[in-house]
């Protein structure tokens, strides 16, 4: 039965790992998933491919694809935009295939409001995971450490409560496999397979 | 961190497996998770131990149970009642322990009115996902066959919208592994974790 694929939107805060986890997943082929290919204002460097590592773009094309509604996130960093191109994504969902994107959390928050119907996996640090123990065992490090840290949790807790999965990266592997079975477990939800089920009875 | 366990409802058609699958998870300790115990007015069989296999009540014991609320859901088989107490169950759960409870579609019902934050799982006769096929292919099979078929996954359907997973039992090995992957994928959703998360915050 064609049910649509699934959009997996990996996120988390600044240097929780998610490159490192989602090259994890690429390389030991956990599930299949197609990419998407990001367009940028930056140059390509030497051996990049144009539609294969990136769509390389003027800036002009790039404010054209944002006004247009082309784009299902971007961002800017340094001097450079970056996006994600919405039909693609869209074209892969509907013919069955999963969709891999891994971006920041203001890239994410932007894919969650165009598409709700999304899979959207927080990576938590696994500090933020253990610091009941260091709440408990004050005195062992300085009190401003202490409630920097805790300043900052709450900020990752607030952005955590969009998300529908919170994945602590404690290993890669770990990661990996927590997330192996979130796509597992949302391909057999019956929010994504009772339509199929439906359509198949109603005709006859 | 100490986080609620997950109660598990396996429910599903009659004759559909679901004792066989619970087993399979037993037998190959798939997962951790407790038993609850059943209250019956049914007579021990020899080697039945009382609060281990059933408590084993008498009719007006039960019928107070039913009265006072004491009973997540129950049933009547044949001449005898089964239910299940809800005292221990909300204490393990309470206790961070998994609850697996397997009981047919109406005890189901009535366990989503009284514990909405269970995961229900609706374990899918094989034959309902292949109907497609049937019915791309008809004039191999009789009209009034894959009518009746069509008129009972109807109904399945109907049950089915309102459980949070549907499993195929195609093999019990791939059944097995889909419920792993639920429990796994349940134990990381935000909408469990992040209350645990927001109270290590609070105590500063």
């Amino acid at each position: 039965m064609a049910e649509k694929g699934l959009l997996l939107v990996l996120s988390g805060p600044s240097g929780v790992g998610k490159g490192t986890v989602k090259s994890a997943i690429v390389e030991n082929k956990v599930f299949p998933f197609e990419y998407s290919v990001s367009m940028t204002t930056r140059k390509p460097r030497p051996g990049e491919v144009n539609g294969k590592d990136y769509y390389f773009v003027t800036q002009e094309r790039f404010e054209q694809a944002i006004n247009q509604g082309e784009l299902l996130e971007y961002n800017q960093y340094v001097n450079n935009f970056y996006g994600t191109p919405l039909a693609p994504v869209k074209k892969m969902l509907n013919e069955g295939k999963d969709v891999l994107l891994e971006i920041d959390v203001n890239g994410a928050q932007k894919v969650r409001e165009k598409m709700p119907d999304g899979v959207f996996i927080f990576l938590t640090p696994p500090d933020l995971h253990t610091l009941h123990l260091r709440l408990e065992n004050r005195g062992t490090e300085s009190e401003d450490v202490i409630m920097g840290r805790i300043k900052q949790a709450r900020h990752e807790i607030l952005v955590m409560q969009d998300y529908d999965y919170a994945v602590v990266n404690d290993t890669v592997a770990n990661a990996v496999d927590h997330i192996k079975a979130i796509v597992d477990a949302e391909h057999v939800s019956v929010k994504r397979v009772i339509d199929t089920y439906r359509k198949m009875v109603r005709e006859d």
